[in-house]
This record gives C-alpha cells, sequence and structure tokens, in this order.
C-alpha cells in the first residue's frame, strides 16, 4: 500500500435511484473500513458520502460515514433510493473544475460514484480532467441502472429487483385481467433497452403458470414499433382469449428510431437531452385510445381497454432480488478493496461463471474494466433475446430468469 | 336444519376483485362444507361456483366446488383476483328472470356473491325478484371493495390491502422524491371514497419515519378540490422542503360534486353508469401540467413534476394485509354458516370489537345485516377523519393503522 495517495475518499449516487443502490453505497464503505481505511497510518483517512452526487459535492455537502455503526449501515444497505441523494447532473469542464476545486478542498483523492451510462460518464470526464489538471484522484464507478444496458456486465446491480416487481405485477394483473376480462397495456421503464419490459415474460415462469397466461405481446424498443402488426396482433390474441394483456417498453421507436413515447408527449428534456419519458401516462393512454378505436366492432361496443404506467415504483419497490441485494453489495465492496490496492481506477463489472438453468447454479463474479469501456455506451436486447416482434426467446428467459428470486406461487381452481 | 331447503348452492364474486376476494370464496365453501353440505342426507347437496359472476351462471358457466381438497383451496385463498373471474353486469328485471331460470335448472336455493356496492345491490334485486317469483332462494353478500365504502361496516375485505400496498408505495417513492427532488403526484383509486388516498398518510407512520416525509398532501374527494388551494399548498411545501409528495384521489370532485378526473377525462360508462376513472393516467399528467405551468418561475426552469397512477396492482398485489385475510376467509365462513342456519338471508358486515391502539388489541366481529342496509349505499370518510383540506386526521391514522400489517423499516444516513 505504499503507493497509496494520502487523502479522503468520497462516494456519491448518480442517477435514477434503485431498490438496491444502498447496498453499493454500504459496500463500499465495508471495503474501505475492510482495508483499514480511518484507522491512524492508513493512507485514507475519512470517508465521506456526497448529498446529491457531484451538487453536493461542489456545495461542500458530505457527510462522514468512516464511523458509522455496522446496524446503520446493514439498515440503510436494505431500504431503496439513494440514502446520499442522487442528482442528473452532468459536469462539463467548468463543473468539473469545481469539483477539483472541492477535492482539493476537502482533500479527496478517492472518487466513488455508484450510476449508470450517465454516470460512469461523469467519473470518466471528472478522471480526465483530474489527470489533464495534475491533480493525482481516482476515479472508480459502481454499475447500477434499471435499464439494464450497461456493456460488458452481464447485468447491472438494479436490474434483477426492478424486473422483479415487473414480473410479479404481470403475474397479478394477469389474474386481474382473466378476472374481468378485456385488453390490458402495462407501460414499462426502458429508454432504449428492452431488458425491464422484457421481464414481464418471466410471470410465465412462475410456479403453477398456465399456457394462457399473458403478458401476450411484448413491445421492446429493440424491434421497430409497426402500428398495424400491434393491432392485428392484439386483434388476433383478443379473438382467441377474449382478453390480451400487453407489456411495452416506453422506449419503443418505430423504423427511424423516432421514440412512440416522444412523438405522443410534448416533454421537457432533461441536463442529458433527454426527453422525458417517465411520470406520464400518455403513451399508455394513447396506446389504449388508438386499440379502443381500431378494434371497434361494426356494432356494439368497442373492447374494454385500459392502461397502466408502472412508474417510479418499478425502482424502487421494497422487495428487491436476494441475488441483486448480494450483488450489489459485492460491487460497492469490490470497488474499494481496489481502491485500496494501488494505482488503478476503473469500473466494477458483473461476469456470470455459472448460468443458473439446467442444473448449473447461479454464480457471478466481478472484475475491474476500464472507464472508458462503460462510459455512455448502451447495450441493447441481444438478438438472440428477442423470438418475434411481440415475444422474447427462451434465451432471455434463461438469462433472466436466475436473477429475480423466488415469484409467489398461485392457486387456481 | 329441519327447515332448510333441499337443493344446491351457488357462489359467484363480481365487481372489480382485490388480493383477499379468494379468502371469502373458499370461506363460503369451508362454511358450507362444516355444516355437512354435499354430505348424505344434508338439504344443502353441492356447491357450485359461478364463473364471472351471474354472466356465467346465466350461461351455465359453473364448477363443481364441493370436493375440491384443502390444499387447492389455501392455494385459491392465498391468490390474488377473483378466482371464479368477475363481472360488472347489474342484472335489470329480465336478467333476473334468466338468473332464476339458471338457480331451477341448477337446482339453486343458496346464491352468495361477493362483491362491493352493485354488487350487495344485485343481490338484493336477485332476492326481491325471487321472493316475487315465489322461488324460494336466499341470497347472501359477503362483503368486498378496496374502496372501503360499505355501510355499517368498520371497513371492508379488500381495503387493508390495498391500503397496505398504497401506504409501502408512498413509503418508497418518498425516498425516491428525496432522492431527486422535486414535485410528485401518485394517483389512488377510489371513485367515490377517500379511504385508499387517505392510507397514503399510513407511510409518515413506519417505522423510522422522519417529520419531512410524505406525502405533504393528501386530496380526498369527501374535501372540494380548489386548483388555486391546491397550487399554493404545494408551491409552500416545495419552498419549504426543496420537493413535495402528494396523494391524490381519482375521485376529488369540486364544490359542485363534478369530478377532477371525469372533466379531464373524454371516458367511457360502465353498465352501472359510472366513468372511467381507473387504468388512465389522465388527471395525473394534467395536474402535473398545470402545477409546472403554474410554479414556473420568472426565470430558469419549471420545478420537476412527475405522476404515477397507481392503477390495478393496488388492489391485486399479492402482498395482502394478514388481518385482511383473516377477516376475508372468516366473512365467507360466517356467510356459509349463516345460510344453513336456518330461514334467512343478508349481509356479513365487520365490526372493531378492539381499537388496536392505545394498548387495546386489534379485533374484530361479524354479524348478519340486511341486505337493503348495504344494497347501493355508499360509506365516505367520517370528517372527524380529515385534518384541514390537504391531511388527514390521528383519528383515521388510529383507525387505518392496526388493518394493514407491518410496514418496511427503513434506515437513514
Amino acid at each position: 500500500m505504499s503507493n497509496l495517495i494520502e487523502g479522503n475518499a468520497v462516494i456519491g449516487q448518480s442517477g435514477g435511484p434503485t431498490a438496491v443502490i444502498n447496498q453499493s453505497l454500504v459496500g463500499v464503505v465495508e471495503g474501505l473500513l475492510a482495508e483499514g481505511a480511518g484507522r491512524p497510518g492508513n493512507p485514507i483517512k475519512r470517508i465521506l458520502g456526497m448529498r446529491h452526487g457531484v451538487r453536493g459535492l461542489t456545495h461542500d455537502q458530505l457527510i462522514d460515514l468512516t464511523d458509522k455503526d455496522q446496524a446503520t449501515l446493514n439498515a440503510v444497505a436494505r431500504t431503496p433510493s439513494a440514502g446520499l441523494g442522487s442528482t442528473r447532473d452532468k459536469p462539463d469542464a467548468e463543473y468539473c473544475s469545481r469539483i477539483f476545486h472541492a477535492c482539493e478542498k476537502h482533500d479527496i483523492r478517492y472518487f466513488f460514484y455508484i450510476g449508470g451510462n450517465d454516470s460512469s460518464d461523469t467519473c470518466r470526464i471528472v478522471n480526465e480532467l483530474a489527470n489533464e489538471a495534475g491533480y493525482e484522484l481516482r476515479c472508480f464507478h459502481v454499475p447500477k441502472t434499471v435499464d439494464n444496458d450497461l456493456p460488458i456486465n452481464d447485468h447491472t446491480p438494479g436490474y434483477p429487483s426492478a424486473a422483479r416487481y415487473v414480473a410479479t405485477a404481470f403475474m397479478a394483473d394477469n389474474l386481474d385481467n382473466a378476472s374481468i376480462p378485456g385488453i390490458k397495456i402495462n407501460v414499462i421503464m426502458g429508454r432504449h433497452a428492452g431488458f425491464l419490459a422484457a421481464a414481464a415474460a418471466l410471470a410465465r415462469t412462475a410456479p403453477g403458470a398456465e399456457p394462457e397466461d399473458g403478458p401476450h405481446l411484448v413491445c421492446l424498443p429493440e424491434v421497430p414499433f409497426d402500428l398495424d402488426a400491434f393491432v392485428e396482433k392484439v386483434a388476433e390474441v383478443y379473438d382467441r382469449l377474449g382478453r390480451c394483456q400487453i407489456a411495452v417498453s416506453e422506449g419503443i421507436q418505430d423504423r427511424d428510431g423516432q421514440a412512440i413515447g416522444a412523438m405522443l408527449i410534448q416533454g421537457e428534456k432533461d441536463a442529458h437531452g433527454n426527453v422525458q419519458l417517465s411520470g406520464s401516462g400518455a403513451l399508455g393512454d394513447q396506446l389504449a385510445r388508438i386499440l379502443k378505436e381500431r378494434l371497434k366492432p361494426a356494432a356494439g361496443k368497442p373492447p374494454r381497454v385500459r392502461a397502466d404506467t408502472f412508474g417510479y415504483l418499478q425502482r424502487c419497490w421494497p422487495d428487491p432480488s436476494p441475488v441483486d441485494s448480494e450483488e450489489a453489495r459485492r460491487a460497492g465492496r469490490y470497488a474499494g478493496v481496489l481502491a485500496a490496492s494501488g494505482d488503478v481506477d476503473g469500473s466494477v463489472a458483473i461476469l456470470r461463471t455459472g448460468r443458473g438453468t439446467g442444473g448449473e447454479d447461479y454464480r457471478s463474479e466481478l472484475e475491474r474494466i476500464e472507464l472508458s469501456d462503460v462510459a455512455a455506451k448502451t447495450k441493447h436486447m441481444d438478438p438472440s433475446f428477442i423470438l418475434d416482434d411481440f415475444d422474447v426467446s427462451s434465451d432471455f428467459i434463461d438469462y433472466a430468469r436466475p436473477l429475480i428470486g423466488e415469484l409467489p406461487t398461485f392457486g387456481r381452481l
């Protein structure tokens, strides 16, 4: 450890929170403490937390996490949403100079940022500007995103818990839809990648599931959305079963890459230029209206069509996947230990080493990757995960099922 | 039992399903079986189930429940949504004559209907028309509604579980909102009564809750909705805390009793003349748009405003309140036993006999009430449950808290 710079560590959380982002926060603290941080003679002096990410750091809003007792850490780890507060700020060069200033002022030499694509990009920019400024700062990114769209990672902490919520919701809503038949649209988070919408299909793998259970259509951003084909497919299912349950990603787009949701919503844009897709029921409501109009019989009433937009509960529901909780904690610890290991920076990636299907136990390992490997890059659903325009493949089921934990067992008459 | 008519029993489920409506279904079966139904010599011969309520009954869609094994019954009881299927049909005189015909055809003399206001009214009409037609039929209503708006009942099976979902959702969403501050609207089910929206306030009673936790406003149908006062109150909270979490009932109305939601939605009406309020995000989206416009500062960006509409998951989420599960089962059993007790009909009401607060254990008892006492009547929030235009009172908290079971414990930094 002789080559470690003396100074403090700081940890921040950024972007949309998840059910397990606090596991990673606590994991980093535990990893640093395990390496002796805070003890006399250790080069890593104090472990600080940024309130609301780099926004708090640049406004001297820091709290000391070094001496938190284990009971508090455990309780925080089990709690959804960002315990330190989060931010959507994306630092430019001027913002980054303020970050250096804050780091100098608070003697920070170890910078941990837990977040998704945008957050890893923030981490990369801070790291590069620190290098250019000659300020020795070691930056570590810990992955997090319910969208599951970070490259190299088999999957991303936060995704399994959100997928668990979506699968459970589709199981229950499928029975609700069977109980009072009609057409039901559920809109699911996921700006560019369909992993979370695809998780709806896991409802069909629950113990006691029956062949006619939904979802009957799964609409992903990776498959160009053709409205005519959509209406035709819904009509076919509705004619056959008298009902139809539909999973729609908020990020569905047409052949030209135009987001269907954005075309329907006069939305605001955030600091990253993203149009607001979540926090509005417009996409579901518009699709419901279109189905009602186009499936209206020549005589009689149109079919009963309803739309729910699952919204923010997908990312904060307090019933996380056990695999997700454990991996998020382990990824944080890995970054903390990595920081103490020498002259290094980087991001932590989750690799699958046991498939969790076909008799093989699920297992994962962590490894260090370059910040530039992950920063601002987006992964999409692999083509092998897509069965056809309106469903996922068994490969996807094999991929996602081991991640989300047990689903409830329903009884039927 | 000598005065019991010989014949079969039939059980139906009607209206919006809940997380515990199958507990009541199984309870009726168990109550009848406990009284010897189906055994040689017992006047109650077979226990039948209507597929999709009176719609199934009048189309000969019945299944025999007499010989279901206890493991199946237990599994069904634990499963949300109506296991037999539900319906929103409201029988008129002609429909009722078809019900009699079906009852005669299937030798039905005991008619159980599990549902809310509309369902109890169906029960009453069927009962009256049976009397008029000289067909001896004994009708029993078992209460169910997440709206909690049946008279006489302290509360209604289905409500505690939906309230549990809403309270848990507000706890998690409050942390999400604190994590990325802004204004967050959550729209909650409840056409005329605010009990379910009021349950959002239970989030503030969870272990470890802090004084600044949301919801910061609770908007109920019982309090005339004044848009100016609403905007002013949101602005006050937002100025003070930098964020604001809002619970809005889908049934909020203005001083003239005009539903705010219905004014914003070009909705369809169901067979009962009710405008569709659930299954659309329009109310939340419109309120979000108004807040964004009216709270826009003279210079700079409008506040971040998001709206989620909790939708059908409120009534079917598979994590019911233990009190609710037990009471729903017991109410069903009570009706089954009642039917075998002699020349009687009626509805089952839940009365509270132990407050569940101030050191007194929670307890409830059941009693028979007249069908006409409950049919098509609506209960509203008692004025003592309302603190002011935008919050509930401690009396409401004392009323509702014992019903919903344990809430998660969150840790804070």
